[in-house]
């Protein structure tokens, strides 16, 4: 136990407490999916109206397309989803390093192992130096791609962390 | 616009006229990170109680650890999170099919060149048949990943559609 688990039990227990929502399907009822970055000032379902059982949320570092194309697949090809908002945000920690950057640092902290592991992988961080060109690039990339249908509706958002705001940028 | 647009921008500018977190770091608080499943019926945040600005959460098809490791190494050398809780869920769509169907479903509705997109990626949708054993593998991943601190504690757990509790497994 540690005082992070120990939270997370307290938490759930009065979640579950009043829990109402155990007869939602599987497929997202409105079929869509949310790509946005695993920062920790946003919360998706608030932020932007997300009602339990509506959306996918698939959330990795940057918001990044390239990364979430598995779960975008899925998500479309076996559970029905076709519209996709992609949200990416001020001040993201993807603004601030370039892949050598993350490797000198893993290195440092974890030793020649750790990179080799990430050199055999040939692990992409994914960073990008502008964000709202970093959205059209991503938004691009999945209009782009074969795996995505072409008449899937797809647009690019910021999220300010600042102010709360959502922003449109494609 | 979309009826998805319109909702976003809508519940956004409500949720915006009474934010008053602009001032959290870029760094989670708690130092800690969560890895879920896009899954729409879980809302991580208020099914085991995370403040805004205190963790990471990381959410893609399953909770794959594998396909979550660049962000989980961003989290934790970038942006100093330590620990970390694995939660997968009952009624997951990882349950239900193999790579196999998988490929042949991207065939049957996007054809022969996305199939082909696949397959030089190599795209692995990385399914499990089983629940309880894949939140253990996917936590003995992370033990054994050199890009991982030995010292980092590492939970494994599995959230009910069906009642909103979740469950320690490891």
């Amino acid at each position: 136990m540690t005082a992070i688990t120990d939270n997370l039990e307290t938490k759930n227990r009065d979640y579950a407490a009043t829990f109402d929502k155990g007869h939602l399907a599987l497929p997202p009822a409105k079929k869509y999916l949310v790509l946005t970055c695993m920062d920790a000032r946003i919360d998706p379902a608030a932020a932007i109206g997300i009602d339990l059982g509506d959306a996918h949320i698939i959330r990795n570092a940057g918001a990044s397309a390239k990364d979430a194309l598995r779960s975008i697949v899925i998500s479309q090809q076996l559970l029905g989803t076709r519209e996709i908002l992609l949200i990416k945000h001020t001040d993201c920690g993807m603004l601030t390093f370039e892949n050598k950057d993350a490797y000198a640092l893993v290195e440092k902290s974890l030793g020649t192992q750790a990179v080799e592991d990430l050199k055999s992988k040939n692990l992409d961080f994914l960073p990008f130096p502008l964000l709202e060109p970093a959205v059209q690039d991503d938004v691009e990339f999945l209009k782009g791609s074969p795996l995505i249908p072409e008449d899937v509706p797809i647009s690019g958002w910021v999220y300010e962390v600042e102010t709360g705001r959502v922003k449109k940028i494609v």
